[in-house]
This record gives C-alpha cells, sequence and structure tokens, in this order.
C-alpha cells in the first residue's frame, strides 16, 4: 500500500484478496502497510489488485518463502519480544544453562547472567534427548522454577517446546517459545506455535538448508505469528574437531534474504566452552542480532552439554570482549 | 534365562529386577527368554542376579542402546507385522503413492503394486511438506481411502504419523506407522508410538548418525514395542547429482550393531526414477530385509515426489530384477 | 560421422576442425567414428561441418564434460587394458595388498588373489601417507617386486603415481596407472598420465563431486588417453560408522552421464573389513564393471589399512558370493 | 632446552638425538631454543637426554603432527615474511586478481590493493581449473607481471604452485608460495616446497579434517622449514547457498593446537562477495592473523571467480571496516 493509506483503502484490498482465493497477511507499519498474499500457485489474478485505490504496486515474489523474504518487507524487522527490542541496535543475549536441574542452580545462574548484561533467561524444563535413559528435564516443576527466576531477575524467559501436548501448560509461563534443531520441520508444532502470538526462537536443523529454514518460518508467519527469531547453531559435517560446524555464513546469507532477527548459538555450535568466545565475537562481527549462550555454575557436573558451557565469570569475559566488537559494528550489548 | 526355563523363574527374575530398581524388558522367544534391564546409570547390582535358578548370565551392554542391541538379542528379530514376517527370508516390499491423492488414483496403485509383489501399501494421508503452502496431504479422508484399498487388495497399511495428536484417529485404521525422517529424534512422537505396540518403520533423519538413529530406537523399544523397522532413505552429503545420498553402508553396520529389520527407501534415497531400480538391486545385495518404493500411475502430475515415483509397469520391472538378485542372496520376493 | 565413412573423409573433417581453432579428438569405432571438438567456448562454427562429406551430425554437448558424455560416446565403452576388457560383460577384479612391504608378502598374496578370480594386482609402490612420520613406500624396490609378481602369475599391476617425477620409472613397469583420491584434481598429474596413453583408474576424491570428477576425467582424455576407469572410493559425510560413505549412488548416476567403465573399492569406502562384502555386492548390483579390494595375508600387521583388508580367504569368499550376483545381474567373473 | 643455552650444548644435543636414531629440528628462539625430535615410533630412548647439560626437559608429543603442535612450541611463531611479520598484532592482507590476465589489469589491481592497506599481492600465473578447456593462467608471462608489479608497489608476491616441475621457475620470483585446496595432501609437492625454505600457505582441502591439514603442513615443516601459514577457505557441506562453507571454528581450533599462523579467505570460502566482508570481519573477531581477498576491477569479466571478486572499491571499505574490528581485538591493520 501507499504510505498512510487509510485503514478503509487496507481492508477492501484484503477484502478483495480473499474474494480472489487468496489469504491476506497485512503488516501494519508506522508509515506503511504490507499485505502478503499467500494460498495458490497462479499469482497472476492478484495484478488486478494495482488499480485499486491506495495499491502501490503488486509484487510477485518468487522465492518459496514469501512472508520470511526481503522482497515481502525490505527492511529488518525489529521485534518486540516481550518488551525487549530484537533486531534493532541493542544486541539480544540469551544466557542460562542447558537445563533446568534445581532451583538453587538456577537462581544463582539468572542472577550471574543478568549481572553481566543479559536480557534472556534460557533453560529447558522438557529436554530432548538423545537417549531415552538420560535425564528428561524436570517438566512442570522445571517451569515453576524458571518464573521464580524471572519474577526475581526480571529477566524473560526461552525455553524449549518438545510437543503440542505441552504448550498449554507452557502458553502462559514462558515469554519465548524455542523450537530446537531436531523440531526444526516438525510441522504440526509450528503450527501450533504460529497459533500461539508468542515469540518463537527456530533453531537450524543439523541438515537443513537455509531456503528449507526459511519455510520452516513461513509455516509460523503463515498463522499470523511474525514474532519469529532465527538461531544458528551448528550443522552437521564431516569436521570432528568442534560438535557441529557453527556455519556463521548463514549470518550474511539470511541478512541479505530475510528481514528475521537471527541470533548466534556457538554453544551448541561448536560443544566445546573454550571456543565460545571467539565464535561469539565472529558472530557479532557477521552481522548477527544477538547470542545464545549455555552457562552452567558447575560445568563437570551439570546434568547435560556440560563441555559447552561456561562458568558466569567466563560469561561475563565473553560478554565484555564481545561488547567491544559491538561497539566497533556500532551496536550495544 | 537358560533354554526353556519356567516361566515362574522368569517372573521371579523380573520381580528381583524391579526391587532393585530397573525397568524389566523381557523378550520371550521360543527356545530361550532375554530379560532386559535399563534406567539406572550404574548396573552392578545386577550380577547378583546370577545366583538365581534359570539364570545363564548377567551380561552388561556397554553401547549407549540396549534393547537395539545385538547384544541383547544376538539372532535377527523376525517381525510379526500384521500377519506378515517382517526380517526373515521374504523380502518385506512396501510400495504406493508418496501422497494419496484420491480413490480412484489410490485404489489403482494397489491393485497394481500388489500384482507386482508388494505386501504393503504406503500412501501419506497426513503429509510433512517443506512448504506450508504445498499440498498437505487429505487427511481423514485419505485414511478411509487407504482402509478401502485394504479392503481390496488385502496390501497392509504403512502410513507416516506426523503428530502425536493424529495418533488416535490412525491407531484403529493403520497396520503399520511410519515415522518419517524429520520426525526421527521427535521423542514425543517416538514415546507416543512406543506406547501403541503397532509396528513402526521408524526412517533414518538425514543428518542423523546411525549411533543416534539406534537411540531414537530405543525410545520406541523401552516402552515394550519391540516391533521396529528401521528404513534407510539417504542423507544429506554435498553431491548434488541425487536428492540425498543413499547410504547402503547402513546396511551391514546395522546388521552388525543390532537385530531390527532393515528397510531401504531408493525413491528418496535418490530423488530420481532412473536410479531407483540399481539401488533397489544393491540394497537387496547389501542384506536389506526389504524395500519401500514410491510408485504412481502419472509421475508428472503426482502431487507429490514426481520425479522419484515409478510407474507401475516400471516398478513390476524393479520386482522382477530385484528377485534376482534376492535368489543370489537366499531370499524370496 | 556416418558409419563406414572412408577414412579420406574423416581426415578431411579432422582438418577443417583444426583450421577452425578447435583440437579434433577421433574415436575410430568398428562400425562408426566420432569426432570431439574441444578448445573453444563458442561452438556455433562448427555447425558448417554438416556440409561436408560423410558428416552425418554436428551436435553440440552442453555439459562441461565432452569426451567423458554419453552424449560424445552413448555406447559403454570397453577398454582393452593390457589385453583384459574392462566395461564388458566380465567383471574386473583388481586386488593386492595396500603396500608393496617385502617380496615375500607380494607374491603370496598375488599368487591368492590370482587364484581367486583376480585379473589385476595393485599394490602400492609410492604412498601418500597423512603423516610424513608414516612408512612411505618401497618406491623402486616396491616396482622390482611388483613386476616380478606379474611375472610368476600373469596378473596386470595397477600402482598409484603420486608425483609427475615419478612417471618415468614407472612408465615401463606398470600396465595402469591409479590416481588417487587426494590427487583426483591433481591437473598436471592428470596431464602427465594422459600424455603416456597407458589405462588410468581415477579414484574419486573425497569431496569431489560427481560432476567435477568427470572434469577430471576429461583432463585424462582431452590428451587422447581414453582408457579411463572411474572409481568410486567413498566420500567423506557427517557419519562416522565407516571410514567414509561408500556413495554407490554415483553407480547408476555414472552409468547415465559417462561411457566410461565404473570400478568400486569398498575397502576405502567402508574402511573395515566386516563391510568390505556386502558393499562388494551390492556395488555390482548398482550396475559396477569391476571392484578393487585390499588382502593382505596378516591384516594386523600391515604396514597401512590394516582395518580393512581381507585375508586371502576371506577375498576368495567375497569372489564367491558376489559371483552369485553377477550371475543375476548377467554378468561373469 | 634451558633459556640462553650456550650454543655448544645445543649441539651436543642434537649430535645426541642423532646418534639415538631420530632426525632433529632445532628452532631457534630470541630466548629459547626448542628442539624437536621426529623419525621412530619409539621414543622412550629420547628421556635420556634429560641427563644433558642445558636441557631442560624432554615431553613427549602424543598428537600426530609434532612440529605444528603447541605442545612443542607453546607460543604463536611469529614468522617473517620477505620482511612482513605474519602472525604478530599486525594483520597480514593478501590481496589481489584470482589470476593474472594482463599486465594492465594487475598493475591497476595491485596500485589499488596497496593502497588499500594490503602488503601482500597474490595472483594466479598457472591456475588449477576444474575444466581442462578453461583459462589455465598465463605461466611465465603471468610471473612477470607480478614481478613488475612488486617493483613498482613494494607488495610481496602471493603465488600458487601446482606442481613439482614449476618450482625452478617460480622460486626466484615468488615470495609466498601458495599450495592449494586441491593439493593439500599432495605430499610430493609439500615435500618439495619443504625444501625450498620460501615461506608456504597452506590452504585447507575442501574435506581435510583439521588435523589431516596439521599433519600435511607437518611434511612442510619435517625438511626444516618453519615458514608455514595456514589458510582456511572453505569446506564442503550440504549448503549451497554459499559455494562452499567457510569454517571459521577452524581458527579457534588452530589456535588451541598450533603455533602456526592463521589466515582467511573469504572471497572462496563464501563464493559471492556480497557475503565477503562481513565474513572478513568475523574471520579477525575469531581470532585469525590475517585474509586473503580477490580483488578486480572488472568481476563481471574475469577470466576466472568473478562471482567472489571485490572491486578496489569495495576491498577499501572492507579493509575500513575490518580494521574497527581488528582494532577492538587489538590488533592492526
Amino acid at each position: 500500500m501507499k504510505p498512510h493509506s487509510p485503514a478503509r483503502q487496507i481492508d477492501d484490498v484484503i477484502h478483495r484478496i480473499e474474494e480472489l482465493g487468496y489469504r491476506a497477511h497485512p503488516i501494519y507499519g508506522v508509515e506503511r502497510t504490507v499485505i502478503g498474499c499467500v494460498g495458490r500457485e497462479d499469482k497472476s489474478p492478484l495484478s488486478q489488485l494495482e488499480s485499486m485505490p491506495g495499491v502501490e504496486a503488486a509484487i510477485p515474489i518468487l522465492k518459496p518463502y514469501k512472508l520470511a523474504s526481503r522482497e515481502f518487507r525490505p527492511e529488518p524487522s525489529v521485534l518486540d519480544v516481550a518488551g525487549v527490542a530484537v533486531g534493532g541496535e541493542r544486541l539480544a543475549i540469551v544466557a542460562g544453562p542447558c537445563s533446568v536441574e534445581s532451583r538453587a542452580q538456577t537462581l544463582e545462574i539468572a542472577h550471574a547472567v543478568r549481572e553481566a548484561g543479559a536480557q534472556f533467561l534460557r533453560g529447558g524444563a522438557f529436554k530432548p534427548r538423545t537417549s531415552p535413559y538420560a535425564f528428561q528435564g524436570l517438566g512442570a516443576e522445571g517451569l515453576e522454577i524458571l518464573a521464580e527466576a524471572r519474577e526475581q531477575t526480571g529477566l524473560k524467559l526461552v525455553t524449549e517446546v518438545v510437543g503440542v501436548e505441552d504448550l498449554p501448560a507452557m502458553v502462559d509461563v514462558v515469554d519465548v517459545f524455542q523450537i530446537g534443531a531436531r523440531n526444526c520441520q516438525n510441522y504440526p508444532l509450528l503450527n501450533a506455535v504460529g497459533q500461539t502470538r508468542k515469540p518463537v526462537v527456530l533453531k537450524r536443523g543439523m541438515a537443513t538448508l537455509i531456503r528449507e529454514w526459511l519455510m520452516a518460518a513461513e509455516y509460523i508467519l503463515a498463522h499470523g505469528n511474525y514474532n519469529v527469531i532465527l538461531c544458528e547453531r551448528g550443522i552437521r559435517t564431516f569436521e570432528t574437531a568442534t560438535r557441529f560446524t557453527l556455519d556463521l555464513n548463514a549470518v550474511p546469507v539470511l541478512k541479505e534474504t530475510t528481514h528475521l532477527p537471527v541470533l548466534v548459538d556457538p554453544s551448541h555450535g561448536t560443544g566445546q566452552w573454550q571456543f565460545v568466545e571467539p565464535m561469539a565475537r565472529a558472530a557479532i562481527a557477521a552481522g548477527a542480532d544477538g547470542l545464545m549462550i549455555e552457562v552452567h555454575q558447575d560445568p563437570p557436573n551439570a546434568a547435560s552439554d556440560g563441555a559447552q558451557s561456561l562458568k558466569p565469570e567466563k560469561f561475563a569475559r565473553l560478554i565484555a570482549e564481545t561488547r567491544k566488537i559491538a561497539l566497533a559494528m556500532g551496536r550495544q550489548i
């Protein structure tokens, strides 16, 4: 739509789009409104919209993802995530333990990462574990502990959802859903979080092409939930010196192709704590909008992912070092 | 247990295992019963079982998967899958369209693959698609069509389940659940099919190590559902001449490490119909227990996966050519 | 050229091709001669050849490889390799130790593989080793031992060349040059073996696309050396259960795109002796023209590649089992 | 040796090492001399060296690479490369065209990259090309053009050597040899450049494990040529959004395991000019000691690698932006 088109013109265009058999996805901006049209392969009938009042142009988008694309929204999205802006000048820092193990452990880490500069607390209550015999998370009790940590620290909560059936219990507690790498193409789960309108951190699958990852984001966006944050966390390659190969190339590729904010998780991406700080610095230098970092006060005894967790003092150092890079990039932590 | 141990001794041992804090998984064979013990890291208390009547040996299994391992069950499992033996001398042939598109299409293909030698009909009613705008399957209507095809042909039904919430509607219709590559590590779904006791075809994820795949199988087995069939369907590599890289090496690796039957899906593995027959022959020569093949009467107009689907006459030729290899391997189609 | 065109017409066409600024590559067949034209991007001037006597058609070939392509030569090439036909009904079996370690070792293995059915003896005199501190081969002394083995057994010799500077010493001794995986894109070496006219086994590099592999073959072919045999030996992927991932998909892909014969090396491809026989059977079922197998009388004490070497009796069993598959495929060992 | 051991003691120890059957590799530092001992598997006799005057300790190094390891030399090496320090505070910038195409082209680019801050001019005279029909470089004429560019600009010359036979013509002209990705494990070539004592930039192969790459470096080091610079340039993975996957994880992994300087080549690593600047910044933030960048005044008409080449003004911007990151890291450009 043309800048400052009146609401009535916008409604007329939406109405017409639906008459033509498409679904309309309006995104209302301060200056300008963009309306995405999805749902039929043949896009030619949409050209007639150009004759309607207020319509600036009807632009066909050829990429298989539409709502996630830069063609659909040329400017980077700055999302309001529970009161914290993600995608803007200030970097988003998500930190915390892999698993919520106990009240004491979680509160201690929450205070430490808050002090070091994080705005978000991560911590798994429901854990997807490779082995059925490994610790599977505290479940509902873990959610209560996270809620208490939020109350004490003001940190927003990011926690992983592994099944549609867990959503009702989680939706009133968490601030941001995380979809883990193994569920990147779990479409029923993507549909379900799409319907909640809660912000979602969507991690890349370990063998997911960037193109397929954006299609997975499109599942969430297509339900009208535009609060999607992508998170690169390492792909599977032949190299075994790192647990995965953190693919920082994905950052500039995504910056060119999508308006969605991009985080990087160097903890899972490298799998070894020594490599987390250098790769965190590199992520920000590549243009990422934030970091997700695993922190634990006693890594050797962590219930999961000890080898890649930083002690709180090492995390504080990481933030201090990464801040220098952020400033060089014209950004803030 | 020693061969031909009386049921009472077996029950006593199971009782003692549970007193010690483990879960007991008895597998009753014609000659001999094996009891798996899982649930605690420390296995040393189990050595005391050796003093009980009927116990032959208490053998610690070091691999992370237990119930799936050859140590647990040294002989290959021959599963009774809705009356069809899978894993024995006769190869299991699963064939059908990627998606159930219509009654006429499905019935025509079902009759054709039955005639050519298949015992199982595959066909998706709920489809996991990379794009949210692509055909997502007929859902419940698709299940009805499949049920009619079974009635007319006697073929057993294999169909993919993509969400826990779809299980109730499916469990009374399908003969075998398929877990697709994207859900190979969807643990809530694995737990849910584990509880049904229905046979399950578990496809390998596109970046899943063989070891992790067996751990995924272990999720199903740990619920007491021992009817698990593995299906290799191609992994992600740098090569683009084929859609995926069908990893036939997995067949002998699995034959050495697990007792579970192994199918191969050369349709998804190669992504091009010309390569399906040679790779089907190769799969059987490598020692696979069966094949899963996509068949469609009109590949260019298939709603999904047309490029890799065989016409019924090409499928019949594939069976004829593969039968020669099967005979050379001392097996039957 | 049209079938049975006289030599004079062929010479005229070659002459004209060179006047136009291309290099001509005639391949003289029993019925028909094909002349490849390479060397300039712009192929349009060649259409004028169609007006010359004896010319059937001037067909532009769009793939980046030309002489290796099926468009250039639609029928599979059956090469005369030191008197042994490779690419025809009878499979080519190349077997022997990884390294020539001593006279006694080499002669014993040579006799054993001859008896089991091999026509070619492999064995490295110059070894490319990952570590500069590992055994690097016996060099010239190794060549003498190989020559003696040939005299005693009649086996043809296949041995790896690792440097242009070793060629003069090797060219009068060996029957077939092998270019190893690490040298697949070593263009000076490819040019040098191209100039010798000796048959060449060109192994696939561990990260070489099939398309790039055919371009590497094209380097040899472009010198007029048409005796090129391709050998799949495993690619680098994320899976670590096997040393490499033997990519049997390459066999049908190559059969569709090139006329060159294709061998498979399951010893390097899997890296473990237990998997060599099943993958050898699978290779033949996929359509390969032969096998390259490592054999050693004392694998635990082999100077290199012990884990993947078969004892002579296991090799004999492999041949017996693979022969059944070959017969099912209408071929001979 | 102990700090400030007299030359006589050092000579005695070297003599004794050779008597014991090892090769001695002394590295003379300002404060301290380290003597590497290689050549026999059994290292136990070396413990007797500890009783000699001046010997501080005899430390067994277990990694397969020795001279390249941090155990051998705990401090990062700062190499003197034709008068330019590489590995120290100031970053090494290597820039220039993929191929030397003409005198005018090369001189123009050389002046431009000199002005923007490069110390080294790259440019291929002998080109390894995937296709035998592609431009293969100007050869000796290219070397002359490079020498003139050096004379005019003072830039040091880095150029690729593709064959042992080209070394004599190159050794008096070039300042630094480059071993390309395809030759990373071309051992005769590594041996040959090892004997020259000229500095060598050793690029990682596209499927080379970091461990194998260090073994390749060891081939050069084992000849006493300690002037080896590693260069990460992207590995082969399943992702196709970038030409290769630039593996920045390799930077911190190498910084932990080797004392050799590490460059990064984001031009080949990403294959697209838009991604070169962000990945150059990220490389420096990850801890790299310098960059190798392709620059061309007319990318669309470059004889090779146009898509990934930067125009001189974009290269100047890259340097300006990367300088900010370098300063944040406490380094200089």
